[in-house]
């Protein structure tokens, strides 16, 4: 190729020329630093020092004074940089060589004294795991919210008829209310990994030190409670090497994702011309200049695809821990910055689907006529058959295929056979086997616990109601059991 | 190239021409059927149909006469699986017909009945979930014999001296029963992990049906309790699409791979001969017949690799799953083989590592040696500064490294400076500064909750007894919560 | 949980119980021997052996009788194991022995004498470079097949209309046969992939024996021209710790298996009661017993989920070989099962989707009538109006925009709209503009390089023909290139 | 949980309860707009406008005044960026937007004909193809200079003696020059990768516009050969719906990564004290304050981690591409932040490694004290029973193990024994059997072809260097063939 250095490439070339012409030195601390991405961790880093330096007071190891010096010094670093003006410098490496080099500087000597009896080892630790817990808590909550959101569209449409599918073929008619309340069971089972996930990491690695736990008399519990965790953790080479917790997190984060990729993809369907089962609102839709009938599902799409992304992330970290010997090896400093964005992908998720649920408009008319079509009631027919008549399940089964193939051969639906054409299939039919073949009827025949008819579905709405209003605790830690 | 029909290459192309000849039924058959793999499931069908038969006969759906009939013919297929004598047919493309074909063979016109209220979709739900229940129990018990492993070698060497390592660099010395019992507590996690996992699968989906629930009155608290299920699925669209059992056994099998993977890494390490910490039984290792000194670690390295299989698997049914819409689709049908390989991976990584852990001998006088080299106490200086002398830490850090380059240039170890030599550096130095430069002191030192001291290590041992000794009734499902 | 033996549960615990029961050695033995599946090298193994032999005895390191003896003894071995007569044993762990031992049985001492100047470590590379390079031209021999019959369709439907979709939504006008050839550009770059992989790995790892080379006087070149190689590789320790070929042909798979997929998820939604876009035919489809006109698309759901698969197995063998440190380690031998899987699935795939778009039949009146709707060709007046009024392409986008909004309210599409409708909105609008707004026009007109127009799709069409008819010799190695 | 504000839970849990707070607007734009990122494309996108400007006034669709404003204003607005003072706005989504606004802001009317004949969807195809593009010719640069790096240590330890490992245990004897050859043999398949990828990436989609190609008097190959593309994309549909560029440059990425970590393992553990085969420099290593004898190889571990993060990456977009109807969807937006943060990762650690390479020294005294041990020469041995004695090769392994074993039993290695020893396991071993039992006599030994042998590791060295020095032609396609 011509070097023209008019064109991108050769422009490209130039800057990453210009990267790898970048010193050693500016390699090693561009793969080296993690204040970059670990600056995030500011608010943990802050409280963990804090309840360390109350505890090396409270257990006599450091005097009150200069515990009380480094308490307030941490708050002032910590306004610092809520309010913009910490001056968070590359050289210093992490979030907290940052904070105690600051800390020097606010409180002078007394600052040399916060690093006693403990190491960045379990400091990061802890900093990490208080974060993630934080998005356990954040995980909850919005998940919490979006099923509010499906349970308001469940009671709205409790009754309403849409066809059931399998194999995205028209199977049997079910409520606009049940689909939205299979939602609600996922992501209720989603909250309860979260919840379990949280209660497993609660345990507080400080103290931990090093690697080998320390020869000053600290108090492990006191720093585990102050920092809300339930008790320390039980090994400090373990407590330096975990990154479980983290792994747990993208685990659940990947089934919930999973879950908003299956509604966002019926989303996708039921949007287009064919099948004009919803309306989205424009919130979250986005049109064409030229097309002002076009109504791109762009959110939906987005949500469909970012499930690939926390996949992504969750591969990522467990390929990283792979095989690494124990205790603390720096891999482990890859765990950040892929837990932070499946953390943040998951809320904007959830925030963006509860957005969405919430504005949503079913369209009644198109819902109920494609439920109706598709000899969706063949199964109550060959049910009735079985009911009423008392014929063996495979031998309704057969009788109602011979009924189907003659409606489709008049072209007609099963409900607009005659009576008399029924019975020359089989003579044991009666009149009231119309009841079962509307769809209306259909779906309220169905009321097997957890069944399609319209009042099973409001008593699962109750429940989900009560289960959401109950008050919680949730540093409750019933939800991990040994 | 040249088509010689006696190449390698010609002779597959050929295989694979033919291959490709085969007809499409052929072709749909090997797609389409999962008799093949699915057969595994025998037992749980057989269970799930007797249960059911029993249900409809309690509701007065099926007579009693054919209730009976059934439930004796289905242990007859049973006993004809389990004998090796069914005859597996797979134009009959899955378990569930395979064995209701036979049942019509054996007891007639009732098997006909069996079906009545319920629907493939269920029927395949609540065998592959009763599978992967049985799963998680089998996973508990050989996690459970594993953490016994690990405390015996715990036991054993409560005290033995070794490196502890963090970046695999020599950093403080620990005892080989702290470094067994970080994998007790990698394991625990896993333990009530599996634990969370099969309480929150315990809910029977059967009588979901198609789809829909179905019209017939039936119980669905009974067959549910019949099968060991702490109660019935609560939406019928949810039971027949859900796989997040699946994901969740999946996920919790993948973390504790990733376990094994690293103490597998750290025994192929240490069987160097440039480590030599550990000598594995021949028992786990294979010989060369050349080099009878060498005894390669491949169940180790085994180990190792496996859990990219199950990392593999886990990968594969995220995708498969993702953005399916609602309900069942065909492509879950993909669950199975993935499910089947991960738990027998992990079974067999259970039961390999148990009988590695049982069998391997420390090498103590190599760990010790290892473990007294490289200035591994000089945190125990600092530290020792700090609480004896006032020191800062951040000081007391400062003078150590100062020791330490003293020693290094003089070719010695801590332990090996005079106190004149150490008085030059800090004046304040006394006497008994060498009781905290030895190893064996150190790692007695460090007393905090969880750390290194035999004393610790023997508690958390006996902790992890009792834990192990109480009863415990898996049926208890307060491990999940809503 | 009561032990009741008569549960599923616990007859699938004494199973599992009785796993973990089983010795070490049987352990050992399950997690350590490949004989169960990679016995099906054996092809490629005995045709390696062959050629080593002769090679030996070409450089007067083997006598020519005992060659012969070799060589012949072989093809016994090969022709009992291709008549299924041939006694695998597992406590001879692999393929490599099982041959081994068995010519030894075969021809007695001269046996012994094969294993000269080589390695299981070289031997196993040739065998499984062998197969995948098998693989590369069963892939690429599936690919032309598919290509085929989607260039078939393109050719019947060249200038058949069907609506262009972005978003899922309706876009533009495109062609039925543009569709089917955006399939065959994508299998393009998939069969140009796996040649450029089966040209890369074309390299001889035999003769570099355990790891280091031999000092006996082999040709390798000779060796590796008799198995079809290329050339000899250059560095004996990457030759038997490279699994690159392995990882590449996943990787090309799991690019191919995408394809698959989205075309799979394009049947699954054209086959829907709401598209009806497209029949499959019975063989590709299941239907239902009492729903005769159910046809769910089974095989085009597989072959969807089918990417999972491969992903996964690709996943899984990049996982196995992070970080494995020279030169062979047993974790490599997890490469097969994973390779196995991913290239039967593929053949697979191909196989059943070359059948699926062989058979299926657009269906013409509904793809045509989806095309007209949605102001469709809202684009074409708007390049009218950059091209025959001089607009810019912005304003002319705001008059169309008016134009859509009009005949929105009205009810009707843009052709319906009188021209005095239009010049209200733009005075300048002629009557010549209604030629644009028709979709048979409107595709017509989009005659760019690659574009939608039917003279442009038959170009393709014909470029395709001519390149799939074009002798190519598979062994050129011009792909590659350094 | 006590709400106590101060604690970082509370803190945190009302920001994120301040995130869902956010209103729609705010989350809409948050998950929807793409310049946060996609404003890495600048010079892309503003070469493809240039070009298509000039082929619109070559064309005559646009004036040659028209299209002189547009030209000079983009390099107006390019400059703009470059210099930092380019208002980048959210509320204009992405890239191209924002330098199609500020166009119309520098040069007013004529920017809006701009978009004459294309759309967003060619104009994304193009600019991430481009970006793409100069990712591969970046990873070829890296590439070259690691392997330049390799070579320098080639050259230097061609004939130093290092123990050769399988399974980590000591087999044969290998040279440093060998070793680091095997690594350039990996880097080198690396570098046909990219190149392969390059070249099949390198067609032009401008010109498909939306998705149908475009009834303008358009001329693609003019764009194309503009941009340095090879040729126009043949299929408008699949120009706007392929990512095939970016998996292949993901999957090519993630093998060169997985080399970058079985080296950087390699490093770990020779750097460990129990090796001590290689000391790292400082530069890329990490002391610590109170161990100075310390240096933690955290760049080695780093690379050995970001395999994991391409690894992710990759699943990642595969997930996201899986199953996506044509032709444009929004869910492949996800490509861009992916592909970025690999690319970044992989020309990261290609640096890191060249640095560490090239700083590195390897213990010449511990890796020839650590080869001559462990008998790593038994092969030697049995080799030149089988050479000299003519005996079979399964004999020779048989007596070598006698003799191994005998050693072992005295405490002393292979060359220690004396003939007589030696004879009384085999009567025909001879006194020239000792020139064998050397290490520096074994690797010399190894001479076929890619062997150990010094004269063959120079061979290569001045193979490679040949090839590397060869004037090469970027832009040539032989590579990718059809």
């Amino acid at each position: 190729m011509t070097a023209d250095p008019n064109t991108p490439t050769a422009a490209a070339n130039a800057m990453w020329g210009g990267r790898f012409a970048a010193g050693p030195d500016a390699i090693m601390q561009a793969i080296n630093a993690s204040i970059g991405f670990d600056k995030r961790l500011y608010a943990q880093d802050i409280a963990g020092s804090r309840a360390h330096a109350a505890m090396l007071a409270a257990t006599g190891i450091l005097s009150d004074t200069d515990a009380k010096a480094i308490g307030e010094g941490l708050l002032t670093v910590l306004s610092e940089i809520e309010t913009g003006v910490f001056p968070f410098r590359v050289d210093l490496e992490d979030i907290h060589m940052n904070v105690e080099a600051r800390l020097k500087e606010v409180i002078g000597a007394p600052a040399g004294r916060l690093h006693t009896a403990r190491s960045r080892n379990d400091q990061v630790a802890v900093d990490f795991r208080l974060w993630v817990r934080d998005q356990c808590d954040a995980a909850i909550s919005g998940i919490q919210a979006l099923i509010s959101a499906f349970l308001a569209q469940a009671e709205a449409g409790a009754d309403w008829v849409m066809p059931g599918f399998t194999h995205l073929q028209t199977a049997q008619p079910v409520t606009w209310g049940h689909h939205m309340m299979a939602y609600v069971e996922m992501l209720g089972r989603d909250l309860s990994r979260f919840r379990d996930a949280r209660a497993r990491m609660n345990e507080c690695p400080l103290g931990a030190a090093a690697l080998a736990g320390t020869s000053f008399p600290i108090d492990r519990f006191m720093t585990a409670a102050a920092l809300g965790f339930d008790r320390p953790t039980a090994n400090s080479l373990d407590s330096v090497s975990d990154r479980d917790f983290a792994l747990e997190f993208l685990s659940a984060s990947s089934i919930c994702a999973l879950h908003l990729s299956r509604f966002a993809e019926e989303l996708v369907i039921w949007s287009s011309a064919q099948f004009r089962f919803v309306v989205l609102s424009d919130r979250w839709t986005t049109g064409s200049s030229i097309m002002p009938q076009k109504k791109n599902p762009d959110a939906a799409e987005l949500l469909r695809a970012k499930m690939g992304r926390i996949l992504g992330a969750t591969v990522a970290l467990f390929t990283v821990m792979k095989g690494l010997p124990l205790t603390y090896s720096k891999d482990m400093q890859e765990d950040k910055e892929q837990v932070f964005d499946a953390a943040d992908t998951l809320m904007l998720g959830l925030a963006a689907m509860t957005g969405m649920v919430g504005d949503m408009t079913a369209n009644r008319a198109s819902i109920a006529a494609a439920a109706a079509s598709g000899f969706s009631t063949a199964t109550d027919l060959a049910d009735w058959l079985v009911r009423e008549l008392g014929l063996p399940f495979r031998d309704a089964h057969h009788i109602t295929g011979t009924l189907v193939a003659m409606a489709e051969q008049q072209g007609c639906d099963l409900p607009d056979l005659t009576l008399e054409q029924m019975q020359s299939v089989h003579d044991g039919i009666r009149h009231d086997v119309f009841a079962v073949l509307g769809v209306e009827n259909s779906v309220r025949s169905r009321t097997s616990y957890g069944g399609t008819a319209p009042d099973q579905v409001r008593a699962q709405i109750r429940r989900w109601k009560d289960i959401l209003d109950a008050p919680r605790d949730l540093s409750a830690t019933a939800a991990v059991s040994m």
